[in-house]
């Protein structure tokens, strides 16, 4: 089997990527964390991503691996998901020859590591066996042969490192292994005629879904000994396993998170579930200011009610810079006079920690006024500062917004404007909403 | 089989429900105009919608059935799609009991009719049995014993009329018919060690969906005829049918959006599918000023890159007052002085028509301003006006949003303003964010 030849991103090394917080998962994340000891993997993985799909079941002229959620390509949180996971050496992306380029951009832009790019074939095997045979051949100086090989969809962006590894422990000691979920439907048997002729029992079949994983071996020799049909038509690799090597597959249930992005209706679903992951918490920095302290107060309770942590600060100097590094998003409270300089240094700082390379960050500028209303000139200039600010940090990937807060006098106002603002953050946290970037919303 | 009481929404005259258009099927609505004549259906139909699911899956407290869309439980728009179906009778919905109170408000809020709400039985087929009982009994002055009984899920709300139509005729014709879509992810037999046992032949096999239809007869007998054991552990309707009446039912393929919302990203989907539909048109009403008509013209031609058709009319009286029940977005162009009256008639016209009972209308106040940056006094006026009417206008389901836009002295200052425009108009038509009510936003 030939394979065209390999399209290599150079960089190695992980050491220049700035150590910011990984998207995925994220409740899982310091569970994650206390198990890291039991997920080490000591022997090679990689793994083969095949995105060669044209998307017709999407509705859209875009092949759904390249629609964009929140600005990204889907491809770009697939990659992401196996480049977090310190153990996974290399990751082959085999695409449909007219979107190589394409894809070498998706890679510079948003500065992935460990991934080849190979040309796919005319069928889904076809892809996936080039992709193996490029691990064979690649000549990296940290890359080893694998071991095992994970194979995966480019359209399936949400897997975590936990189920990766039940994945690749499960291929090594047993030659192959495969993710599988409950049937949502019941599966019927058709008569040529169109009518029914039996129904499956639910309880003995399963869904067969990815990552399925391969010792190197075993993928390599079923793809040398299957035949030109298997390559047409097949859609399987567990069954090539079983069929050619003899190998029975060990079936892991997966998390619901796997599922396949088919329809244009789960991009919607895929972004929903990417915002709602960046609007868990938001860091409010105080300044140190006592207006601004008492309006953090009672913003937390009623962020709390709405499932979003709240982080008060006053800086985010020292020890205090560590938000930067764990929120997405940022609240700074002002209190007139407004000194853009201060939200300026909040944009400058993400900036330098590459924070917002994936995923776009959130800064509201809240002005806390407690005067009487501003002047015509004055509300000329705050705005004015708002919208040049905000075009600065948008090309960043920072959305810049702001909220106009009068301070109320007594508490019962204090709750219900907290409320108001609450209500209006919260939103822009969830939506990330381009179009609204630079406004200045009333409270 | 004992059916316990019927609860029963009395009343049955569509005469008095406003002629507003309705939400689904969107682009099929003109085809479905010239079908009209051939889906007419001469037998009675009517439709037992389960829904006692208590949504595990999602995630989430609410069954996922009563879950908020656009702030509308599921379940309406699933009844949605049957009523505006005139050759179907009656929908018998079937809820747990304690779910009774909770159904009924559903009903009188959204002005249901065609609608029995009829308590569930401990598993689904029971439901379904309940359900089928419930339609031999009632004895509402309009309501024949139907021929055919169609079963739909309460949690795949999208189901349009000419498939409706399809299902009930071959139902008819064969006794029994079911949608049915291809295998989205190929189909694992498992060794009880939890071993692949072998895949099966994806072209042979079908998942099989909702609606599916029955004469009165066949569901009958098959529910008549079935043991304990189906009543318990059974799923499928169809296998009934098959078993018990010897009815192979005529399958059917069915489109993408009869999908069953499982999981909580199910409902994002869901309600992204309906602000897409609700989203397709605008319709700007200039006042026949000539400074509005100008910035409708470049609008128009900014919102068609948007995929977002824009009809331009001088006002909403006479033939022009059509717009109210075809759009759900308006956009008045008040150039100054502002006056709220306009934008209030148009608040009390949508009311009149009652035309955001069952989703959100949005109204934006586009504030166009040729002279000078107005007093603080000027804004303040316009910035309370467009707060009183939002509050207004938002316990009525109307979404009122204000864009202020200084008019520009060329036609390049145009192009630049009116994109801006409609990036903002468009983000605020198609998130329908209650939080932004009343905001006055800068273009």
């Amino acid at each position: 089997m030939e394979v065209s030849p390999v399209y290599m991103q150079s960089d190695d090394s992980e050491q220049d990527r700035p150590a910011y917080p990984r998207l995925f998962p994220t409740g899982e994340t310091r569970k994650s964390d206390h198990l890291k000891a039991g997920l080490c993997v000591d022997f090679p993985v990689s793994v083969v991503l095949p995105a060669g799909g044209t998307g017709e079941r999407t509705g859209l002229q875009t092949p759904k691996q390249f629609c964009p959620c929140l600005g990204r390509p889907l491809i770009s949180y697939t990659v992401e998901s196996f480049e977090r996971v310190s153990w996974i050496q290399t990751i082959v992306v085999v695409v449909a020859k007219e979107n190589i380029g394409l894809m070498m951009d998706i890679i510079q832009r948003f500065q992935h590591k460990k991934v080849l790019v190979v040309p796919g074939g005319s069928t889904r095997h076809r892809s996936i066996c080039n992709g193996v045979a490029a691990l064979g051949e690649q000549r990296r100086p940290a890359a080893h042969k694998p071991k095992v090989v994970i194979i995966h969809d480019a359209v399936r962006p949400f897997v975590d490192e936990d189920f990766l590894h039940k994945i690749a422990m499960a291929a090594k000691e047993q030659g192959a292994a495969g993710a599988i979920r409950p049937l949502v439907s019941t599966v019927i048997a058709t008569t040529s005629e169109g009518y029914l002729d039996h129904s499956l029992e639910r309880a003995k079949y399963r869904a067969s879904e990815m990552p399925q994983g391969f010792t190197y071996d075993v993928i390599c020799e079923a793809y040398k000994k299957c035949t030109e049909s298997d390559f047409e038509f097949g859609t399987e690799c567990l069954h090539l396993a079983l069929q050619y090597c003899g190998t029975n597959a060990k079936l892991i249930d997966g998390p619901p998170t796997l599922w396949k992005v088919t329809y244009k209706r789960d991009l919607a679903a895929a972004e929903s579930i990417i915002k709602e992951t960046l609007s868990q918490s938001a860091c409010l920095i105080t300044g140190g200011l006592e207006a601004a302290v008492a309006l953090a107060n009672v913003l937390q309770k009623v962020f709390g009610a709405l499932n979003m942590e709240l982080n008060v600060t006053p800086d985010l100097m020292g020890g205090n810079a560590r938000h930067l590094l764990e929120d997405w998003n940022f609240i700074k409270v002002s209190v007139d006079p407004f000194c853009p300089s201060e939200v300026e240094a909040i944009i400058v700082a993400l900036e330098a920690g590459n924070r917002a390379l994936l995923n776009p960050a959130v800064i509201i500028w809240m002005h806390l006024s407690v005067t009487e209303e501003p002047s015509t000139s004055r509300r000329a200039t705050e705005s004015a500062a708002l919208i040049d600010l905000a075009s600065t940090a948008r090309p960043r990937n920072i959305l810049l917004y702001g909220i106009r807060l009068h301070q109320p006098e007594d508490s019962e106002q204090w709750d219900r404007s907290a409320s108001r603002v609450a209500d209006i953050a919260s939103a822009l946290i969830r939506d990330r909403n381009p179009a609204f970037v630079g406004q200045l919303l009333q409270a």
